[in-house]
């Protein structure tokens, strides 16, 4: 269900059967000094996953590793990429699938930043425009808020990002224990993103646990299955 | 070794010691009937992973999935980003490693497209010439035509491709027995370039076997550490 | 304090006493059977007015008179640019404002769809990292919302759009009582969006007054005077 | 009869009725020390209201507020947008008309520098290629100099343009005595384009009178719809 | 003193001496039934030789042989490049120069049309605005006119044009003794300007001679040899 | 035969033969101590003539005479212009000539420098996927290296091109007699490649005579004929 494991003829055989594609999008981006940089590709990744086990007639398609990023971008271990690349990849993308005969198409992003999202936005709809091609696009980082875990001052690498890593990679997740307070929003536009974020990481990671992480995940992959059927209109 | 997997306060650590770091830059192409169409993308992978495990200060970023593709874009399973995604993606990277304090970069193309190779460069050279990092480019495709095996005809998903994939992930070569013989050269520019290659690979991939891809592989990876050595002035 | 009543000798007397400068960026987009073409366009600059005549130093900017538009572009009277010229325009203004010594600049769109919002945002961005400006950019739109009237169905023309425009330019309010439901989200990305808002507008706009319409607008101007004197640490 | 003030359904009967648009295009420029930085947005929109007026089925859409500028960019508040900022505005707005069923559009500049012409002209160039819509592009101070008032070496700022301001908006318009001198012409390519306008302004401005503005602008205004009834062919 | 005949080391010791540098700007263009379609790239290198005969210390550089058209951009032969890409050019040309040390470049265009203008005028601007070098940007079309021979409906490929050929390249010049008309002008954007221009050629051709075409040409090479020493500020 | 000197009337009589046509792409360019400039535009020019004058049904076009340069930017004489306006102009001219009816072109570029090379072949690429028109795209500099003289090390300036210019123009050789070593090929993508290229030429020059440049150019134009027959096809 990977594509990049299926030969020309896997794919030839796959495509003539009317696939949906998910596109995982990924980043390599500072989260606190406790998660790995992949955290926002190791998430879809595994989501999309899922989701393709789970969803017949569904396939992953190699992920997109890398994002636009502001707040984070000066952070050690930050690769950004500009808001015009992200921009076109999308495009690129979205329409390299429907030349070869998908038209059915879910970009998820597991960087939700909101430059980043409006760039692939952009490019998304300038595809479906010229080509009438269906896309979703979503971040499961949104879906996962609809969850309702770890309270309203979560946030980036805070407790529900750590979950989900402690369920999916272990491995990769450091041991810290100090929670980090939210800072005030404003309306000014920084030169140095940073200072939003002092400790790199908001929400209280201490209740971060990989049972918590499972539950999560596992949500947001059935609200994904959800927003498929509904949107493509798929027979139940 | 590979960035993805550090987090911010290792990635400090090792970007305090300048290290170098490679960037794998893969392709989802069609590859013959009997190659993964991530064949691309699992050979600088490899590459790079073995050079970062055999040369000291030496880390893997994570991979570029896509290339600009041209002869095999119609094929089944090949996604195809433009020439400009490409040129763009390679500056944005080298220049935000850069920013991170990383100024020796090696990008390592598995495909090698001659469009897609210029895309590369182009992107690289204005990096350069904006800054001042250090930046090698090659394509292992190109180091494994210096080896010298499977005669002077082998080419795409060859008898060379194909055995470095029997060597690194024997599970995705599937398995045929017909060569394909060589098409002639022209100069004309192609609209459809997928007529030069009618059966979608080049060679006696008859003759592939996992023992002749260890020993490419493992020249290309001892001959990318000399090149390293050679080009950045490392002491021996 | 509006600029382009300005000679250039008032101006460089302004200048000098280092002014805030605020940018109404208005629309020209189909506001249900009821509102003018021009109501994203008559509200923020009548908020820009009041701002101006309530905080010492503050001057307006001739209003931008179009934005981008997605779900409202096939509907009789849009008129839409595009994504990068609104981007173009934004950087443009912010730059050209701090060539002539204007360093605090406040950008305030009527009109708030996700695309134009970005574009606004990226341009500002850029102009920002390149020169050090200050810049605040907020639309109108979103500081409406949270005054909390109307109920939680309220949107695009709906009762507080109509309230508003009752409040500043009741001549050109059409009468009309029949409230419009509101639509089913998806995440499919639409190519024709006025399938979200079959009516052209959305909430209980039978329930809109010229004296609610006040209240928000002076909300809206207190609440803006409060971010601009918090976000450029204005003295008290 | 102006765009703005219209509510969708207004505009569609009108457009039903295969209307003439006219879109003004002024700027924000330094105008010597005596007239307003709307200078040559007042004009426009004074001559597109009155031809409106006169001329059956002929709307006005809101004025685009900006320019690009060149010898006075460095003057105390003159606002510039680029070239290909102009240019894509020009191509939006006839391209967004002629989507919503208006194939006659009229561009009334009333900035008239040399770069800013020749960006609307390239921009409404590409749309006329791309779609056969018609469009007619004038600037008024091109015709007010036909009209020959104020000799040979009026211009910018000088005793026509502070005439016709004088007969739309008396009270913006300072009191200055002394004639500015002309300048010599070269064909060097100007790095600070200021120095061709040491005063800001040129000719025999004391002899500008609101009797002599109001007849300026009534030749235009007429003008303009003997051009519009010629170059569309409209029925005498 | 034509740099395509120099040496690199000729280039070196011309270089250091400060030059003045003329780039011909020519165009392959439809001029009538009967004067060749480099008639616009004849006469400027023509022109730029014998100034650079004339005045010490001036090279001429290898002309750029195209130019963007408009009106004439259908008649068969006409060959045009794009807007954007004769600014290009010009943008880079100029750069080019001035970092091989020339900082004194003059572009001497053939070709007239107002786009052509425009774009390269563009292209220089940005030039100097970044590098401070100067240039003089005229064509030798607009100087001929001030000559005042042929009458004031002359035009495109007419008297002028023809008599000049007939002075350089009598061999090129067909033989036509049909005047042509002269057409009105409007203020439409025409899809196909060719309307404009019915025959191809604009005047009275019959009234040609070498005789007139040299007395021009060498007016031409007087009035740029002033122009040059005044606007460079050349010891007399 | 060559473009620039039919008339209109001309050009449409050979293009209703549906001819070939050939854009000769030359350079401005340091070559060494001893060659013109001009070099890479004498040579195509020659050759572009030969094959016209050879080959029935073939024109020659007016030459591009500016090329993209990386190793000799910064030695006296090179001009450069970018990547992107070499592909614009390769773009432009070939869709140009479509239009005009000429669906074979062949572009013989002088320089053969892979930037160059690939920034031709992007524009053409993109021109033949739009239009279906056939394009050749070849450099005489790769010809010449199959005719297999002057030896392995020959390069730049060296032997074969010093052979070459003593055949077409002996008049703009200088004399020199110190053969250039060869250096090593890095993979480092260089911020001055002038390094590479120490004498700025490669090769044993004092081997090159008018005889032997006299036979490649007659290999190299008999090649070319006989490729533009293969590969358009052309009855023998």
């Amino acid at each position: 269900m990977y594509i990049g494991e299926m030969t020309r003829d896997d794919f030839k055989a796959s495509a003539d059967r009317d696939p949906i594609v998910i596109v995982p999008w990924g980043a390599c981006e500072a989260h606190g000094p406790h998660l790995p940089l992949d955290t926002d590709t190791i998430q879809p990744v595994y989501v999309a996953t899922e989701v393709s086990r789970r969803l017949q007639n569904t396939l992953v398609a190699p992920p997109v590793n890398y994002a636009l990023h502001s707040s984070t971008r000066d952070m050690p271990g930050t690769l950004t990429i500009s808001f015009d690349t992200v921009r076109s990849i999308a495009y690129d993308l979205v329409i390299s699938l429907w030349r070869q005969g998908v038209d059915r198409t879910v970009i998820l992003a597991g960087h939700a930043g909101s430059g980043h999202i409006s760039a692939i936005l952009e490019g998304c709809k300038k595809a479906v425009r010229e080509t009438g091609t269906q896309v979703i696009f979503l971040s499961d980082w949104h879906i996962s808020e609809d969850y309702g875990a770890c309270g309203d001052d979560d946030g980036h690498a805070g407790c529900v990002e750590t979950s989900r890593i402690l369920a999916i990679r272990p491995d990769l997740v450091g041991s810290i224990d100090r929670d980090a307070g939210h800072f005030e929003h404003t309306y000014r536009i920084l030169r140095d993103g940073s200072t939003c974020l002092p400790d790199g990481y908001q929400g209280r990671i201490s209740e971060a646990t990989a049972d918590l992480g499972a539950s999560i995940n596992d949500y947001i992959v059935e609200t994904i299955i959800g927003i498929i059927q509904h949107d493509f209109e798929l027979a139940a």
